[in-house]
């Protein structure tokens, strides 16, 4: 069933709220506390969004990968986006975090070193011996404040 | 704090799993049962990836939107993704569906007043006048099973 065919909780209309713009600071605070997110690259004018899981290192993002897509848009380097999100069905409610930076490929083997020892644990299985890291150009995020407050208040 | 660190359960090592692809009937029904996706599209070379309210109508999608990229986006026309997933953090597990088409803005009367019908009710408030429609060119889908079941099976 498809929960947009949902009468809105009476007395608790949406109407009127707006998306609020989330700083910088909270921005890396969501990401910090998600493992999950898409990746988003450019292949032949399509935008590609394909899901990853992540991890901080300070303000730079890895993804670890096996050859495929997502490697082959590293090593362009490549304009990417990282997008990741959270929502409550219930509430008509969430945030997104928008990410645009650069991938590149790391190749240095003292690197390599360092970031394996990071706890990024893919949900796929294969090896994932690669490793893409994304350095934010911009980072942007909303947040749509809950539609309604359950238990309702008293009217 | 980051599920990534999370060791895994004892005995239900995640190792081997592999993603499974999503047959296009499948991937449509799990489109069908969702009403949150992200809108993808590509300025000046960046992917751009906002959530959206969606609804199938058919086997074309329509979402509602007010002035803004996603409209321009639109008016191009242009190349567009919908993606969609759902994930299970306590089991590692997901599936996400990736659409590509071709985006139009609706502008036919007699058509605004038919898909104005439809049960689309978008979360974010203010006025959402414009309706776009993406014509699917390529839809395709993956799974990625449970990486463990609960409660853990007697070894």
């Amino acid at each position: 069933m498809n929960d947009t065919a949902f009468p809105p909780p009476p007395g608790n209309p949406a109407q009127g709220r707006a998306t609020q713009v989330l700083a910088r600071e909270e921005c890396w605070s969501l990401l910090r506390d998600t493992s999950v997110g898409r990746l988003a690259f450019v292949v032949d004018g399509w935008p590609v969004v394909l899901p990853v899981n992540f991890i901080l290192d300070g303000e730079e993002i890895l993804i670890r990968t096996a050859p495929g897509a997502k490697l082959a848009s590293a090593r362009s380097p490549a304009q990417v986006s990282l997008q990741a999100d959270s929502t409550e069905v219930l509430y008509r409610s969430g945030w997104s975090v928008l990410v645009f930076g650069c991938a590149t490929e790391i190749t240095d083997a003292a690197e390599l070193i360092r970031v394996s020892s990071l706890p990024l644990r893919s949900w796929a299985g294969g090896d994932k011996l690669y490793w893409i890291r994304i350095r934010p150009v911009q980072v942007t995020g909303r947040r749509l404040p809950r539609a309604w407050q359950y238990p309702d208040p008293i009217q």
